[in-house]
C-alpha cells in the first residue's frame, strides 16, 4: 500500500493524438497532480479495433507505471455528438466512428467501468473542477481549435440544456453571410476564429511568398497549419501572420461580446492550442474586441482567463466526472445522476 | 368579503404607455384571469412628478373598480437597468428617470409595497408563471419592440447572471460591422429585426412612393412607424413592405438559431407588439431561418411559441414577481430572496 495510491484516468481521444492521464485522487475525492501522462497517435484510419487497441495500450502503461495502482475511475472525451448515458459515439467525422458503443468496447477489453464525454464539455468541466474556473458559479469556458467548442457553467454545474447540447458557441452566426463554415453554414464564430479559419488566410500568404517561415514549417499542407506552425512565424515577426491571428482574436472577442450579453458570466476561461501558444497578444486583442461591444457596465463584470491545466484539461476533465459519476451512483452529491429517471429535478 | 377579492397589481410603465392591469390571486396563491386593466398615455416629458400621477392615477383606478379591493402585491415594469433590490431605476433614455427611487416614491404615494422589474424580464416571467412558458425548465423569451429584449430560464427559473443583466439578446452581434444600432456597436440583431429597424427601411420606401398605405398611415414621422401602421400596409399587400417585414423576421431567425446552438432550450417564446400584429408569415420567416442554422438534431428540439398573455404578459409577470417575492419574504419559496445575504447559491 506505501507503494500503491487511487488515482482516476482521463483520455482525450482527439483526431491527431491520444493523450491520457492518471490523476492522484487525495481523501477529499478530489484530484491532485497529474502522476503520469502518454501521448499516442490517433490511428484514425484504420478502423475501430486499431483505434480500441491504442487506447489499451496508453491506459495500460498509466495503470502500469505504479505498483498498487488503484484505478476509481476511467473517463474518456470525444469530439462530437454522443449518447452520454449509454456511451455511444454517434459520429465523429475525424475518428471514423458511427453509432458506436465506445464506453463498453473500451470497458470490456479493460475490465473497468468507462465514462464517455464530450471533449470540451470534459475540458471546461476540468477547468470547473480543478483550473481557472474553481470555484466559479456563472461562466463560459472557450476551447479554440481545429473548430470552437465551448461549455457553460450555471450555478456552478455544467449547463446541458433541454437535449444535452448547450455549449454549440462555435457556431453562433457573428458575421451572417460571412466566411463558409465546416458545418454548412456562413459567418459562424468558428469560421472567423478557429484554427482553420487562421489556416485558409494564412495557407494563401504563405502560397504568396508573404510568410517565408511559415511556409518554412508547414509547406502548403493544410494540416501541417497548426498552433507550433504560427507560433513559429509569429516568433519571426511576420506582419501578414500576426495581422491574421489578430483578426482571429478580434473575432473570437465579438463572439465573447455576445455571450457575456446574453449570459452575464463572473468569468470566460479560453483553453486549446492557440491560446497556449498565441500568448498575451492574443487574449489582449479579443478582450478589446469584446469590452467595445458590452452593454454599460458589464465590461468589468467578466474576467477573461486563460486555461490553467493547458492540454491536461480534458483528460481530468473526464477523469473527474468520472469519479463524480461513480461518487453519484455510490450515493454522493448526485450532480451527475446514474441515468435513471428523466434527469429532471 | 362576498363583493371583495385578493388581487395583484403589475404595471408596465412604457415609453408611450402605461399600462397597469389587476388579477384576481386564487386560494393557490397564482393569478387567474385579468380583471381589470387600465391604459394611460405616459407623460414622459414632463417630469417625474407628473409621472407618479399618472401612475397613482391608473392604480387607483383598478383599486377602486371592485367594493373590497384587497391588493397583496404591486409590481412596477421599467425598460432599461435598474437596482431591483433597492428598487431604483438607473436611467431610462425614454422616461426622464435617472437614479430615481421609483419602488419607495410611488409606495409611499399608495401606501403599498412597490416591486421593481425590467419590463422584458417580467414579460418573460409572465409567459413561465401564467403564459406559454409555463412548465418549461429551459427557455427563451424574446420580445420585438423599439428594441429587442430577451429573458432566459434555465431550471424553471429566471436566469439572471452573475451580476443581474442576464439576456441582452438585443446586442447579440449577428453581422459585424452591419446596421448602426443604438448602443453604438454594428450588426446588433436589435439593428437588423428590431421595429426601429423596419421603420428606418420602411421610412424609406414611404418616402420614394412604394408604400402609399403605409405613408398613408404613419406619414414621414418616424414614431408613427408603429406596429399598427405596419400591419395597415401588410393587409394592403404592399410588396416593398411584405419584403422588409420578411427581412427583419429572417434576422430574429437567425439570432433564435444563435440562442438554441448556444443554450439548447426546449422552447422560445415570441412576444411584444409585432409578433402580435404580423402573425403567422412573420413567425414563419423567422422559424425557418433558425432552422436552417442550427447544428444537427437540434431543429426539432425546440418548440416555437408565440406570447399567450401578449400586451398582458408584462403587468402580469411584473404582478406576480410582486406576489412571489411577498411570499418569499414571508417564508414562501424563495425564488426571489428579500436581499439579504449574498445573493448566491
Amino acid at each position: 500500500m506505501a507503494e500503491g495510491g487511487r488515482y482516476v484516468i482521463g483520455v482525450d481521444l482527439g483526431a491527431t493524438k491520444i493523450l491520457a492521464a492518471s490523476f492522484d485522487v487525495d481523501k477529499g475525492g478530489s484530484i491532485k497532480a497529474a502522476s503520469h501522462e502518454v501521448k499516442l497517435r490517433t490511428p484514425s484510419d484504420e478502423g475501430s479495433e486499431r483505434l480500441i487497441d491504442s487506447l489499451v495500450e496508453a491506459v495500460e502503461s498509466l495503470r502500469t507505471a505504479k505498483a498498487g495502482f488503484e484505478c476509481l475511475g476511467l473517463g474518456i472525451a470525444v469530439p462530437g455528438p454522443l449518447d452520454r448515458e449509454k456511451g455511444i459515439v454517434r459520429y465523429t467525422p475525424n475518428l471514423g466512428l458511427e453509432n458506436y458503443p465506445l464506453a463498453a468496447t473500451l470497458g470490456k477489453r479493460l475490465g473497468l467501468e468507462v465514462r464517455l464525454e464530450n471533449d470540451v464539455q470534459a475540458g471546461v468541466y476540468g477547468e470547473l473542477k480543478a483550473g481557472a474556473l474553481r470555484g466559479k458559479k456563472t461562466a463560459v469556458g472557450i476551447f479554440i481549435g481545429t473548430g470552437i467548442g465551448g461549455g457553460i457553467v450555471i450555478d456552478g454545474k455544467l449547463f446541458r440544456g433541454s437535449t444535452g447540447s448547450a455549449g454549440e458557441i462555435g457556431h453562433m452566426i457573428v458575421h451572417e453571410g460571412g466566411p463558409l463554415c465546416g458545418c454548412g453554414n456562413y459567418g459562424c464564430l468558428e469560421a472567423h476564429a478557429s484554427r482553420t479559419a487562421l489556416a485558409k488566410d494564412s495557407i494563401a500568404l504563405a502560397a504568396s511568398g508573404r510568410a517565408p517561415k511559415l511556409l518554412d514549417e508547414a509547406g502548403l499542407s493544410f494540416r501541417k497549419y497548426r498552433s507550433s506552425a504560427f507560433a513559429a512565424s509569429l516568433n519571426a515577426k511576420e506582419a501578414p501572420i500576426e495581422k491574421a491571428v489578430d483578426r482571429a482574436a478580434f473575432w473570437l472577442g465579438v463572439g465573447m461580446a455576445n455571450l457575456v450579453n446574453i449570459l452575464n458570466p463572473e468569468a470566460i476561461v479560453l483553453g486549446g492550442g492557440i491560446v497556449a501558444r498565441f500568448g498575451k497578444r492574443y487574449v489582449t486583442v479579443a478582450r478589446q474586441a469584446m469590452r467595445e461591444r458590452l452593454m454599460p457596465g458589464l465590461a468589468d463584470s467578466v474576467e477573461i482567463l486563460v486555461s490553467e491545466l493547458g492540454d491536461l484539461a480534458v483528460p481530468a476533465g473526464a477523469a473527474l466526472m468520472a469519479l463524480d459519476h461513480g461518487a453519484a451512483q455510490a450515493g454522493g452529491d448526485g450532480n451527475h445522476g446514474s441515468g435513471s429517471g428523466n434527469g429532471e429535478k
